[in-house]
């Protein structure tokens, strides 16, 4: 097992913004040297003394040549965009791209913003198993380290590790989460708190606020996840204590904190249509609503959040601190995880939009680099299914199926069971049942999901209303990915090499992301952040250390390999 | 849909291999000026005349200099060498190297030689549909265009279109097929012929030996398929016509074909480790055998056949030709489409040995340009299952269950079928039955696929003598994947994009490569190599298109969408 944790891979003083062409620009000097040097020699045999002063004049010249590209100077701050796009794998960007070219009536050859910006792979594995969860997977992009799954910000022995945002924190940089899911969960946690299982969410909460020995790290963070900031005295708390983060928080700095739409957008207009800092933004008291799903009215968009990020840091960095900001498109995986291909490809769509909103801010401002990956492929996902073992397989998929669905089945699950338990108070059964079945056969299956043609049995299994949610989140996920011919193996996720996506705006083009290019170990991208940022991971990892006594919970000393395994079935890992 | 052939891309008389670093080197040479010009006027406040001389001198060796970089003319041969893993998804890699890495006792970190040069994507999907069969995935790279499912060598009107192994034949090229299916298999086929559906084989294999209007432009042709070149008169032709191919090949020049490695040796060794060409080896009536089941001695492997190719061509390519040379892995699309991961892994084991061999003959000679990329993925192969609904995932994968299987379902479906046929002669059902169940269980089970574990109802289900041998297949590959928590959703292909993988050794390194970087559609592979080559695919197209009267079975007048679509069960398309 690879076990390090990244330190500049550079010597301390040396810039990377200087260094990825001197090599080749070096090579093109000594060429020019030598033709300079191989000219003067010739001239040399018939004009005496004026050589020896141009022989002069061209080593000056080389002189200040060389001077030039070593000792150039650049500006201070410098940004890092790191996207995560969650239970991502190379069949679900395929799907994306051709759903949206069948739904713009585009030709093949039309890419998406991602397409555009594809430079490699990702390997996923973690250190306990070829097939990672989230947590270790965010725990490699923020440690530069492979830890066991349920990891946050921790290494495989269960100790904190240094993460590139508070490292970047440390430097004097701005600092952002921007997410989907609860800001608690794994991918977000990973980069800011320190905790030895993912489910201690109500403890990764308490850093976030600032509430550990480094103080608050991030300046700003906007998703869901409300829940775990509330203490178990309100309703819709997650939390086992009392402790009520929110007012906690202003403690920490936290004196913005917005619940919903109307107040970001309120906050907003105060400030000039950019956010003071620190500012958290808790949208819903759990995951974000699939894109699908959304009211525009309560909760915005991956790109708006986004978009509200970058304008906010830019605008706050008036020191030229630069920022390390995170955002995730975080439901993606759980559309997967709902084997769900209608909620799955429109997170997908929103994270195309919210790639162009971070694109176009990478063309328009200097020295900042936006990476996009994925933690790990969701669903054994595929463009192809047999759906009858005795027939040859159909070489097709149909995205005119996916098109009709205007619901997750997250949602159509929700309303189905709320119909059920409503629906035990109507007199008579045979009125119920015909009741049932129309709720089933119009509002669910034909409303919903856009399927006409559901055969009685379909409906039937859908009318037991002592059926098991889960159970009901598959079967409508199945019914609809077999209409479309699409194929999931799984619930969990998969251990398929993931893309690599990145975009530049250092001078001097896309030669600084040519060591980014080709295919990685997931740490590799940290190290790179790391690089970039001239970060110093091990000087956090030993702050964090030295004082873990006083506030970290280790990893239980009973812990066994099924300790990094006990995920349970909450969509999303 | 994007129906165009390439032509050169550039002005004919430029040379892509001067092209390629122009601008950048213009840019640093424009930047030289300039200080030079700087430094010049600084000087000539003090030094008169001498500075005079000092700007001639610069002046010149600027001219010499930007001379240098466009006047370069490059070596005569170039070798291009395209190679197809075919049915090869994202997640296989995957699975290769993580196999791979696991009987090497190697760390996560270590590449394969596919991971060392990924360099981005090729989408797959053909002209009638999302998800491409072999054809029209064979056929984007031959002749620059995207077709319909079964084209070979044709538009998606069914008309021919000239390819890249015809064109570079045309320029004096030398050209070869290494292969490990049969040679008139599609992916072989759509660089050397034109039929409207691929399963016309025999017509293909006419064309292969020459006898078409091009007349013979495969100089060597390794693989299986003997079966095609045989007339019906002979026991295991597949011709419905005594045609005897092999017999006309000799009037085409074919004076050297080889059944066997015996036969294929005794070549070699007379002919000081080369072959004559032309040369065709014909190792097998139909497709090799899988690797984990092949005879050493029986038949050659793939990277013993393109050591032999590489060696062969460079040797002939007397006058500096260069060649073109396709290989395929072509059975690990067998493999997946048979559920099989044993098989398929083997397969992928043996074309990671390939491409190093092909990599170091890159290597060691001077402007070759080598490509691997897939036609599509196979089986909707994923690397993590659930195989219970009701218990969430497991989030693993178990590389040593496959270590265990010694023989591919393939062999073992017909040793079981061979044995159903003889045991119906065993005197006495009980016998007859306990000797079935042992079998299955200690043969087939045990021993080939290295099962321990098998319940009484999978030996039931194997015991069973009237089981189609379809279903055998896939329950062999089921059980074993199962095991190994890999899953399956289709015995067919699916959409994904696939990998895709360059080397080159081209003057000024990987620059070359660049405009192969990134996402392509499979067309621009054979864009791209028209390019390099500077090959003219419609000259070659008019030439087929002129005299298609005289020669080619067009598309039936009465056919339909089902046309393209018609795959029959027979493993791999």
């Amino acid at each position: 097992m690879v076990n390090r944790q990244a330190s500049a891979p550079l010597l301390a003083n040396e810039d990377p913004r200087d260094s990825f062409d001197d090599q080749e620009r070096e090579l093109l000097m000594q060429e020019s040297r030598k033709q300079i040097s191989r000219e003067r020699r010739r001239m040399c045999l018939c004009l005496g003394l004026a050589v020896v002063l141009a022989s002069a004049a061209a080593i000056t010249t080389t002189y200040l040549l060389t001077k030039s590209t070593t000792t150039f100077t650049p500006a201070r701050n410098r940004n890092v965009i790191m996207m995560v796009s969650d239970g991502f794998g190379p069949a679900s960007q395929t799907y994306g791209r051709s759903y949206w070219q069948y739904l713009n009536n585009q030709t093949e050859g039309v890419k998406t913003s991602l397409d555009e910006i594809l430079i490699g792979a990702s390997r996923t594995r973690s250190s306990d198993s070829l097939v990672t969860d989230s947590a270790a997977g965010a725990t490699a992009f923020s440690c530069a380290m492979k830890s066991y799954n349920a990891a946050i910000g921790v290494d495989p022995n269960g100790d904190p590790c240094g993460t590139v945002l508070e490292s970047a924190k440390q430097n004097g940089m701005l600092t952002g989460l921007v997410v989907t899911s609860r800001v608690t969960h794994a991918t977000p946690a990973a980069f800011s708190a320190h905790v030895v299982h993912r489910d201690m969410e109500a403890d990764i909460a308490v850093q976030q606020i600032g509430d550990y020995p480094l103080g608050r790290q991030v300046d700003l963070m906007l998703g869901g996840g409300r829940c775990f900031f509330l203490p178990n005295t309100t309703e819709g708390s997650c939390r086992l204590d009392d402790r009520d983060l929110i007012k906690e928080s202003k403690g920490y700095g936290w004196s913005n904190v917005v619940f919903n739409q109307a107040e970001f957008k309120e906050l907003l207009e105060k400030n000039d249509h950019t956010l003071p800092l620190p500012t958290m933004g808790l949208f819903h008291p759990s995951h974000m609503n699939f894109n699908i799903d959304r009211d525009r009215d309560l909760e915005p968009a991956l790109n708006e959040m986004a978009t509200v990020a970058l304008r906010t840091l830019k605008k706050r960095s008036v020191n030229g601190e630069g920022f390390f900001l995170m955002i995730e498109g975080s439901r993606i995986d759980m559309g997967a995880h709902n084997n769900d291909p209608v909620a799955h490809v429109h997170e997908i769509l929103e994270y195309h939009k919210t790639i162009q909103v971070v694109r176009d801010f990478v063309a328009n401002n200097p020295d900042t680099i936006m990476i996009s990956t994925s933690d790990h492929e969701t669903g054994g996902f595929t463009l192809g299914l047999q759906p009858d073992p005795n027939t040859y397989p159909d070489y097709l998929w149909r995205p005119e199926v996916i098109e009709r669905a205007k619901a997750s089945t997250e949602i159509l699950t929700r309303d189905l069971i709320l119909f059920h338990t409503s629906n035990k108070d109507i007199q008579g059964q045979g009125s119920r049942r015909r009741q049932t079945h129309d709720f089933v056969q119009k509002e669910i299956l034909e409303k919903g999901l856009g399927i006409t043609d559901a055969s009685e049995d379909e409906i039937e299994y859908l009318s037991n209303a002592e059926a098991i949610p889960n159970d009901i989140l598959r079967f409508l996920g199945h019914a609809i990915s077999r209409r479309a011919n699409l194929g999931w193996t799984t619930m969990g996720h998969t251990g398929v090499d993931v893309n690599l996506y990145a975009a530049s705006s250092v001078q001097n083009g896309n030669r600084i992301l040519d060591r980014l290019r080709g295919n990685h170990e997931n740490t590799e991208i940290g190290d790179y952040m790391s690089w970039y940022l001239q970060l110093d991971l091990p000087s956090i990892t030993d702050k964090l250390v030295k004082t873990a006594d006083k506030w970290f919970k280790p990893k239980p000393k009973f812990a066994t390999a099924a300790f990094s395994h006990s995920l349970h079935e909450e969509t999303g890992h």
